[in-house]
């Protein structure tokens, strides 16, 4: 018996999977115990040329000839966005057919749903690719982990901007230098916002943190820094300390109350997420009985996400030949609780500009002792470039609404001339 | 409906797998849809105190009232050691009970037995927990790579010699000292032989070659060297030229010929896994598709590893409610072909004593010439406590079969007073 795939879209990734599917076959048909035959792939244009050969009739533009398909047991969504994505999904699903996808920001949005209509519907839904390309952090988080409780996930998941942190870091360059550099190369989109605003790794957290908590986790629930305003010397004073800056996505469950962050963070060098380096992805997960784990691997690429797409697909392959498709996932079962500001604690390091004079550094510090945020470190140092005087301070842990009154504070005290950095300290 | 599970042995990971399930008792029956009942355990002492509570009855010493035992569904072995452990759990497959187990030595010695008996018994054997611990490197092999074609497994998979190795690069200090205190704080036993020879660390490696390359290995086909021999000087060398000395499992693949060894390994300090330290471990997975992957996290401890084996008992019982026990796992089936030394290659180091007199380098390079064996590095340094000169040299890639010749040529060679030392290196 054969089991007939029918993929959307044939860009980068839908290749790879063509690849691997073609490629693998007799180890495909071990792992599996039956055949997988790619029966049509939806395209735009027919007529254009490919880097892998189809036999007649395999190619279409009408997305019908998949979804709608009595033959077609399996659809591989990877085009990407929301829709026409989503309606194409949800249609294989209400036919029965089982869902392979890459789509993150599909399923960052829209995952609830999709999970319950397949649920209905007795259809597998596995999106193994949608996060950190080639790590298998999904499965990890749902099986791997199932008898643990997860207390934080923190994770590099955007590669465009590790690159860019990454070569600020080793070449001492400019936020922009690096960014054109990295458009150039093809590493970085001509509109980057999706990336260095950190919406990218705000989908991923959102669908990390559903499946660590076993809660829906909405988009919206995630607060979202980019990387736009982290300067030369914010790294290079990091460095000094000891740390790196690393765009962390963040999600944390404390007494059954999460929080999730996207934000550049201080990361300790001694912290495994602080050499991963490049457009390399890692998941730091800490469970209560596991502890601290790491996982590491390409973020993207061709094949690396498409190893996660046909490990998928012969995972629902599997479960069609056992008749148990729709019966493995666990839908998220706990009533969600979003953590207070109050509540939610790190160390921070703060960056200031002040008036180079006597008593300023007593006037600081008496901010931070009435506000009961105590300091790790704190060095004061001229400006380079004017007569004004940068004082960088690493604070003990603290909650975000006490370092909040610090920096209002701040704002309103004249001898500071401007708070240049705030960023979380982690490791 | 309940899942009974009877429990052979209470020493520290048996005592946290009680631990996890009493305490999850909730998210357990929501990630599986059945309720798990810990029904039996197997002690040796029924009397004596432990440091959790049960039920009358629960106790047990007599075997049969677990492996025998109608009313048990799934038995959990973590008793170690090859008998009576092998034969309770073939008894148990053959009345129809899942396996779950932490038994290295079980697996690696008799994997393919047991396996093969479970698969015409229906029945489930999972064994995580018996490599690298808290870490699913095992569930990543078998189902998160299933689609890839897996090339190398290199890991630091035995967490006492990598305590003490971390211990003599961080102090300086010699292996006896390091042994001693690790010895006195329990994380090394009073006989470390099978830790430090490299033997627990081979028992893993079989298992994870098995896996990764589809292909029953035998431990017998393992190449392995021990710890003892390293010095500090070969550390301090190291350190100099950027590697650090870590026990390395290394399995490759090529042209479908395998190679498995454990051996001392100079590790590029750039590498992720130079800097995995103390008794944590890590495995680096390299797949022709998804390209290079690391899995870092707890080798050993009572919770790590009872995550572990509780995630694969939510495993068996979502099998028991779906029905489809025994039809998940894939046997080996590949014919074993293992690659000649003469096709092995990697870099080495070798430290030399020579004599401290004109014309010896030469003498030396040239022995390295003869046999087509290129260098990337060469250092001479006069000895620190007598006359000699030392020489340290890293290859390029040459093949074992060459650097026996050159081996075999120095033991012939006037000059040099010794060979010290020979270690792969990687990264």
């Amino acid at each position: 018996m054969t089991i007939k795939v029918g993929l959307l879209g044939l860009g980068t990734v839908g290749t790879g999977v063509v690849r691997i599917v073609e490629g693998h076959q007799e180890d495909l048909q071990r792992q599996t115990g039956l055949g997988i035959h790619i029966e049509k792939v939806l395209v735009q244009d027919v007529s254009k040329a490919r880097p892998v050969a189809f036999g007649d009739g395999v190619l279409t533009d009408k997305p019908a000839d998949i979804i709608a398909n009595p033959d077609i047991d399996v659809v591989i969504e990877v085009m990407g966005g929301i829709e026409p994505a989503k309606s194409y999904v949800l249609e294989a699903i209400s036919r029965g057919k089982h869902i392979v996808t890459a789509n993150k920001d599909l399923m960052a949005l829209h995952g609830e749903e999709i999970m319950t209509e397949a649920a209905a519907h007795g259809c597998d839904v596995f999106y193994e690719a949608s996060v950190a390309g080639g790590i298998p952090i999904i499965r990890t988080l749902t099986e791997s982990f199932s008898s643990d409780r997860i207390t934080k996930v923190m994770g590099i998941v955007n590669g465009t901007t590790n690159y860019i942190l990454t070569k600020m870091s080793k070449k001492g360059a400019a936020y922009e230098d690096v960014l054109r550099e990295a458009q150039q190369l093809g590493y970085a989109e001509a509109n980057p916002s999706s990336d260095v605003d950190g919406l990218d790794a705000a989908r991923k957290m959102t669908i990390l943190a559903t499946l660590a908590f076993r809660t829906n986790v909405d988009l919206t629930d995630v607060k979202v820094e980019g990387i736009r305003k982290v300067s030369k010397e914010d790294i290079a004073y990091g460095k000094r300390l000891g740390y790196e800056i690393k765009l962390l996505g963040i999600a944390e469950c404390q007494q059954d109350e999460i929080s999730v962050s996207v934000q550049p963070t201080m990361v300790k060098t001694t912290h495994p997420l602080a050499s991963v380096n490049g457009v390399f992805n890692a998941v730091y997960v800490y469970g209560e009985s596991v502890g601290e784990t790491m996982f590491y691997g390409p973020g993207a690429g061709e094949l690396p996400t498409a190893t996660s797409i046909v490990s998928d697909l012969v995972n629902v392959v599997k479960n069609l030949r056992m008749g148990v498709n729709g019966r493995t996932a666990t839908l998220a079962y706990k009533e969600k609780k979003l953590r207070p500001d109050s509540q939610i604690c790190s160390k921070f390091y703060i960056l200031l500009h002040v008036a180079d004079k006597a008593g300023v550094l007593a006037r600081i510090t008496q901010v931070f002792a009435d506000n009961e945020v105590s300091l790790e470190s704190v060095n004061q140092q001229p400006n380079p470039v004017n007569p004004m005087a940068e004082i960088i301070i690493i604070t003990h842990t603290a909650n975000q609404a006490a370092m909040n009154q610090v920096l209002d504070a701040f704002n309103k005290l004249d001898v500071v001339q401007e708070i240049k950095s705030v960023y979380r300290v982690e490791g």
